[in-house]
C-alpha cells in the first residue's frame, strides 16, 4: 500500500531506521534490506567535522557509489533555540529528495524513537509533506543491549523500568531509584559524579553498572563504578541500577 | 575466548537469543548466525498443547533435520510457587545438552532480558553450572517495535520513560502516570478495564493507543481505547500512553 500511494504521489518514501547500538551484527535483517535498496542514507552528525557514529556501524553494507550519503549537522549543545534550525534545515534537505521521487533512510544508533535525533526530523516532515509514506524500522535499542552485556536483567514478572536522562532529572532521580526496581541513566557523562552522590545516599552504588559504547569495539563495562568518579566519560555511556 | 574456554571445559554454550517482535524480519543478523550454528533451539511455551510465539517467528530459519527443537513449558499462570518447578525442569534439560558439549540457544520473542522467561532459565543455570560459557544477544523488544509501528515517540531529550506491567503496578499506576512523559504498560490484557477508568481519571484516554502482537500479521493498533473496554484481549498486548 504505502509503495502505491508513494508512485501515486510521486514522492519518494521515507524510512527511519534504527542500525542498533554498535556491533554490524545487531541490525535487523529488515534495517540491512531497507539501507540496501534506498538510494539515499541520511545521518545525523554532531558537527562539520564529526563523524556520524551511525554511519560507522553501517559503512560496510553500504555503496557510496552507487548511493548518496547525506550527512546532517546535528549540534548537541544545550541552547535549544538554536537546535529547530538544523532540524529545519535537515528535514530541507530529505524533502528535496523526496521530492524528486527518490526514498530516503534515516539512520540513527539504537532505535529511532528512543531518544533518536529522528523524531525531530519526522514531526517536521510531516507538517511540511504530509502525504510522504513513513515507515519506521526499530532497532535493538542501547538499553537492551547494555544489559545483555553486562548479563543484567531489565525486568522480571512484576518489575518496573524506567529510562531516564540523567542530565534532565538529577531532582527527582532519587525519588526515581526508590520507586523502580531498574532504572537505565542515560546522558549520564555530564552529571555521573552527582549522580554517584545519589547513589551513594541511597546505598545503591554496589548495585550500578557503568557501561560504555555496548557492542562496539570500544564497549567498556565498569562494575565498580566508583572508580569513575571525576573521570571524562564518554557522551555514549549509561548506567543500569538494578535493585 | 568464550569459545576456547567452552571447549576447554567440554561444555557446550548456552545463547540466550532475542528473536524480535513477530516480523521475522526484524531478527538481528547475529540472531539468525547464532540460530543456524545451534545444534539445539529451546523455546518456551504455556503448555503442553499450546505453540510458542518465539518458535512461529523463526521457524523458517531453523532446520528440525539438523537441529533438535526443544520446547520447554512454561505455564503463565500466577501461582508462584509452582513455577520454580518448571524452571528447574527447563534447565535441567538444558544442562543435559551442554554437557553432551551441545551449544543450545534458548530463544524468547523479544528482548531477552525484558521480562523474558529467559532470565529465570539463566539465573538457574548460572547456580548448576557456574563454568558454562553465557551469551545474551539483544533483540528488538515489543516496546520498541509497538512504538514503530503507532508512528509514537517513546522519548526525547529531557523525557522519562517507564515500562511497566500494568497487572502488578495498578495501584502505582496513576502516581506513574503523572509523573513520566511516556508511559508504557505491558501484561494490560487481564486489567484493561481498570487502566482504562485511571487513564479517564487522569484524562489521558486520548494520550493512549492500543497495540497488539506488533509487527506480527496479528497487529493491531487501536487508537480510540474506549472502544476496547470490556473485550476479551490478547495477553500480547501492550498499551503507550504519550503525554
Amino acid at each position: 500500500m504505502k509503495d502505491r500511494d508513494s508512485r501515486m504521489n510521486g514522492l519518494g518514501r521515507f524510512f527511519g531506521v534504527g542500525v542498533g547500538p554498535g556491533d554490524p551484527e545487531l541490525l535487523t535483517l529488515k534495517a540491512l534490506r531497507v539501507l540496501q535498496e534506498s538510494p539515499v542514507i541520511c545521518m545525523p552528525k554532531k558537527g562539520e567535522h564529526s563523524r556520524s557514529y551511525a554511519l560507522s556501524i553501517v559503512s560496510s553494507y553500504l555503496d557510496p557509489a552507487r548511493q548518496e550519503l547525506l550527512e546532517l549537522v546535528f549540534p548537541m549543545k544545550r541552547d535549544l533555540d538554536l537546535l529547530p534550525t538544523y532540524w529545519r534545515a535537515a528535514t530541507d534537505e530529505i524533502i528535496v529528495r523526496l521530492r524528486a521521487g527518490r526514498d530516503v533512510a534515516f539512520i540513527t544508533e539504537g532505535d529511532p524513537l528512543l531518544f533518536g535525533t529522528f523524531i525531530y526530523v519526522y514531526d517536521l516532515l510531516r507538517q511540511a509533506e504530509p502525504s510522504v509514506a513513513i515507515e519506521i524500522v526499530p532497532g535493538v535499542s542501547s538499553v537492551n543491549a547494555s544489559a545483555a552485556s553486562a548479563l543484567l536483567p531489565l525486568a522480571t514478572t512484576s518489575d518496573r523500568l524506567a529510562i531516564v536522562p540523567a542530565s534532565y532529572a538529577l531532582e527527582e532521580l532519587s525519588d526515581i531509584l526508590q520507586r523502580f526496581d531498574t532504572v537505565v541513566l542515560l546522558k549520564v557523562n555530564d552529571v555521573f559524579d552527582r549522580v554517584l552522590d545519589i547513589l551513594e545516599s541511597l546505598s545503591l552504588t554496589d548495585r550500578a553498572v557503568y557501561v560504555r559504547r555496548c557492542t562496539s569495539p570500544q564497549e567498556e563495562i565498569v562494575r565498580d563504578v566508583r572508580t569513575l568518579r571525576g573521570q571524562k566519560l564518554d557522551y555514549l555511556s549509561q548506567v543500569i541500577v538494578r535493585k
